[in-house]
């Protein structure tokens, strides 16, 4: 019997309580968050109605993957050399779940882009976990206004045709959406492999905008050194994880696996190195789909992954 | 690679067609529907944030479970002896699935509310897929000023809690929501076993207020008669199927299983024995959760148990 | 992440409760038990190095299966059409698991047959979790001196070499020895089908005897009355289950699995069946083998099973 | 690791026993084969290269499937009441798989129906294992000649189409071509159910012919007693065994899987039903797909069928 | 449902296209082949019964794995920096599979032999898709008369048996029987860890021919350049990938895994870098067992190594 | 079907060979051992109830996991570069498995105590197979008089809690209750990541102590000379290797699993760096849970890891 079983089970006698990531305070009211770093589970903006759905329960599975941990919080974590939030004084929010209409892709986009710029008004960064990966589309659309935005992508596809049969917001579009905004100032790809749904020509108009690609294979032959030195120091930094750029033998839960994907400690070590020369302004984790797990180790990762991101953005004040 | 790695790895491309359950025309707007059924797919009504999301991809699943079969709708359906229409000219739609939010329950039950009522005063009939096993609240609310309602409900559980800390609206207390609206006239349950939320106490409501129970033990022991002989010829039935009433070799994908379920000719003669005496008023399918499933059997058999519905509904015009 | 991961996690912040079989009150000193009814877990009696260890976690799986409803325990159990221990005042305890040494199988055998006399002298009865099938023979050992006994057995094979290159107490063995202690005077063996261990004279020498079959043929042709009438009226009956003897579609986990097996209400109703025309003075359960359970079903289906002989034992007084 | 890989291992050691059907003796010679009755593989016919393969492993892993109790054919068979070839003198041989050609379904067919030939001549009784559902075609084929069949046929399609885009011999058309036998006087097709290639018309054809249909629903309310009365007293009667007519939860491993199919009991008592009055002239069991097999129960329950085939033969002289 | 059934379940209806290898045109007929490249699927050629077949699906499970990107061939190739043919104008057929006969392996290996002969004296470069690994023994027999070869080997197992009990054309005899060809000039073997069934004489016949291996362990120490120094420029290569020498966690399908294999960039890696100084002649790949695939992942990790070779000799025109 | 099934089958009916590792000789009299290398296994030693069972069947999952090489001793191993125990005349024996008692931690340790106590006295090197984390303890303190160790450990957490509720001697106190006796003169702990039981005071303790620890993060960073410089040439080491220490991609069979772990050839390495430099005076590998295995490859891991250590052993005399 899994443990959400049992919850269940639990539930049906006590209705005990609703879980948090790692057991952060809940702050249903994004508009009241009083916090340095605020988590956002978005389960969907697809307009695609045969995808989206596929990763609508990744937040409650994520939350779920690392649920076992929530009373250690204030354990040694060895990845950073001291507790998750150091010796810190950040204020860590989970504000649940956004809603969601499956037929209403616009409607969905709007949501989210509301409640992350809601959440940037207020100086708190977000930790998004969507969802599909048309959802940094409308997250980075609230970056606005904010400080010039360098966004850095892992991702086995590079996301940057124009429109799929007309639909201009799709998840193949989001990294050329990203190009349209104008405080989107850098672009820096990485994990790019295979055969996606991009064509040479969405790939030139790319390198003509400007992104820096470092693909898997270049990954693989020269490290994590070449991407850092992408990023300028003191760059306000956006951090997309696609999970499909993770391998599929550590992250099976994705649509669209491809093999040769990042390793555990690549994705680690990249964030940390992004948050020792730059500010990691906003964070999201896509492509999550509950179905392919297998024995929960994908969504212990992806959530390890978010507990990584969360530890560098407390120390980063 | 399944079918939906390859769709997904086809619209990378091309975008190809949005799914419809049996590949029924697609009828977005539900206000314009012109058909006498139609498919509607409701991720989650829950009031649980930690429930709900686990069911959240169940529409899409129980679609894509049978698409293989959707150009095939002319053939010989053998479970009808004849095409799954038959000789009739109903006309059947795939509504799509309703926006959700995993934070606003009361929402949520609204919308799935309008929407039904909707179709009802359209005369279309309802086929929800769900979504967790508090849909059938907003659901049943719809059918207030219609025909008096014969509710009959396979589940493992009674759902007969008055409230779950505080809580009147979870799965918990779906049947005892039912029993207080006036326009439900007669209730029967059907697979109750082991133990779930319910309390003494509230099996004795249960049963002060007239419904009959006919538990997994007594099907097991007298058969299927016992449950039609308990609805009137002519009556208006509502049919909720939560999927943990059927027995978890052939239903694992739910999220509280519990050992001695109905097989699935119980289920379907059920079904047909009730449209040979009542008229199938509408329809709903909840607790599927896709993460569970395997080799996707389940979500196959459920969407077979819809085509039933689908094929009933249909004969009786 | 799994139930037990999460407690586990949890455990190395809090090391929080041991658990029991449904919450029951720990007992693990045998010789103080106060109660009408003990569960006793007997990891391995297994003579044979590479068959027992598969099965030496089941205790535990078994009651890990069911813990999600252990704060459940007063809940209505539609099963028995009230509370599991209905308005009994059976007090009922979990003694744990008892010691077992892989290369020492007559100790093994000493210790099961001393924890279970030990029971008997304080008129508990034994609701003793296997291990493997060899167990029954040190647990009706302990019978000496009590009322003469009926043993009812389900299970796939039979159980009646005299010896297997040399050994005498192995799981091919155990109906055999049975047969041999003066106090077991009737034994009816259900289940059998395809090939086991027996050969045609074994199975003579069980007929000899006075065994009564009823194969997993003659079951599904003719039903369970005619087990119910080989048991006379106020017997003591001893039912051990081999998990074998289910279905695999139901119980997976298992050493030796052979399709045909019993169904989940055939069991049940033989159990409820007895309860009501014969004592139940002890019930064992074993070849449970967790490593090939699927999605923990069959630990549920397991668990389920003896909760339905508590349930009957506490009745009976 | 299993038991096929142990074998390997050992056999980049040793290359030792090639293995047989329950240890029966090889024959690779047809053409010399001594014995009453011969197992045959045939791992595939199919003209549908993307279908067939998915079989051809099939013989191999259903002799794997029961390797185990290749040691034990002379114990009690309890699905007999004896040893499975009882007191007679039966002589069964393996006579291993024939070859195929993916590209070549005409040679296929040739081939298969040459082996069946030559075992018919030499009054062997044919038990073939295979291999997609194109394989009855030649097998039947091979009957021209012998005394006047009655084709008994398990399966959840009826596969009646005249071609399939011009394909007349694929598994779609497998029992038209059998109504097209002069040698063929009767058909019996049991288990169909929901939607498959069949159209109406087709339907009709079958009806026409003469073939009686005992459908999933039919046999689910009614049970096996009209299939049985279907059959005349002495027939020759062929059955072929598609494992999609058995249902999903004890046969996961098909192609095309349908909820509501056959249990084990219906399939092993028609066996025994049809040979206690007429003559079990041949059998096939095919569709068995290994890649979907779970913990290897599907392919010990296809093994377990096969055995039963075979001592009835046995007991038939 | 996975696509392999919604394609069946499609058929039964139209019986559409057969699948080729990424939607390459179809060419079964290898003399008439008017192309550069040709895949080649070899389903067995062992002399092993209880071997060979557990990989005879391999060639379909591998064309099925990457069907989803068939019609993204002419998208941008993150491996190659453009599409997977670039600017060539190479043609690629697929010749579909070979026929096999489970009891003739010497019969198999004539009709391997024979179908890459033909290809080599239309100067066509093969892509054989096993089947097991007594495949290359044929291919590489077919090279006679043509340039000397560079043989490059991955594996986890050296396969220098002379003969296994008589047998000397089986899987453990691959790279012995490959020796003794006058037109090898030259063996590498890449990726041996463990034990398998060579004998430390076996290994020192090897190297007293001059077999250079780079084992797992080398491998990993000193990374793959030793393995190109090992290789002149301008030699005539010909890479033969046992499925076995990747590493279990990203190639689980296959007979006889053992843990420390190759990374995925490692077999890419080494295609690159062997064709950046050689010509790659001819490519196999063998021992994939479709039974094992985990989610389909190992396919498609196959189906990749494959574009990449592809890739890599349209490159070199 | 499985191997252990098969086993089972035919042990039905000959009750064969007991299986030992790799079929090294049986020893069942720990006190009469005649070896230089003597493996033990010890199912439990757990305080925890709840906890320890999962593992209990591990030392025979592990011996299972590489039997089908047993015959296959005297081959090439290529981690070697010869046959496993080279040209030593070392003598390896099994001495199967101690015995346990769930209720009993203290008496579990004494046994593991003195059964390692004994081997030492006969100047046996020890090779345990565990069952829990909490083993290392009884077993380095059967060390005690010998001499000062070295203990190297491997393991996702530090196991350095002086209690958790009470309880001293549970698996996150381990490295605590070793760094305590009088004869470990020096502790290095390998591949803490993420959060586990330890707070950072304990860590602190660890640090006070003198343990010296290269995380998961400093290995992937700088590689295993680190570790390696850290022990003297010449030191007693003994090994402990939790399995979580290892990457769930190679490892999914925890109790307790984190991304991040080591890889084979990283564990494999360290394991040869120290037999160069140091003297193995023992080793234990522990959590091994046989239940979350996949399709037995953390078996054959787990079990080329003692292989490797047996190697290295009997190379050192």
């Amino acid at each position: 019997m899994t443990k959400e079983t049992a919850d269940i089970g639990r539930m049906f006698g006590a209705a005990e309580a609703v879980e948090t990531f790692m057991g952060f305070p809940a702050c249903p009211d994004i508009g009241a968050a009083q916090a340095e770093i605020a988590i956002l589970g978005a389960p969907c903006a697809s307009p695609y109605r045969s995808v989206g759905p596929y990763c609508a329960g990744a937040p409650t599975a994520i939350r779920a993957g690392i649920a076992g941990y929530a009373t250690s919080r204030s354990h040694q974590d060895f990845d950073f050399g001291g507790p998750l939030l150091g010796d810190t004084d950040a204020r860590v929010v989970d504000c649940g779940d956004l809603p969601y209409d499956p037929e209403d892709s616009p409607g969905n986009r709007a949501r989210i882009g509301r409640a992350v710029a809601t959440l940037l008004e207020r100086a708190v960064r977000p930790v998004v976990i969507g969802g599909d990966d048309s959802i940094p589309i409308p997250v980075l659309q609230a970056y606005e206004g904010h400080a010039p935005l360098t966004v850095v992508q892992i991702d086995a596809h590079i996301d940057w045709r124009d429109e799929v049969q007309g639909e201009r917001f799709g998840l193949s579009s989001t990294m050329r959406r990203a190009s349209e905004m104008g405080w989107v100032e850098r672009i820096i790809q990485v994990g790019a492999r295979a055969i996606g749904s991009a064509r040479p020509g969405d790939y030139q108009d790319a390198l003509d905008w400007g992104v820096k690609f470092v693909t898997a294979r270049d990954l693989d032959a020269h490290g994590l050194e070449p991407v850092l030195d992408l990023v300028p120091r003191g760059a306000e930094v956006f951090f997309t994880l696609d999970c499909d750029g993770l391998d599929p033998s550590i992250m099976p839960a994705v649509i669209g696996p491809a093999p040769g994907g990042l390793g555990y400690w690549q994705a680690v070590t990249l964030l940390h190195g992004l948050a020792a020369k730059a500010r990691i302004a906003g964070f999201d984790i896509v492509e999550f789909m509950p179905a392919r797990d297998v024995q929960g180790l994908a969504a212990l990762t992806a959530a390890r992954l978010v507990c990584n991101v969360i530890g560098l953005m407390a120390r980063q004040g």
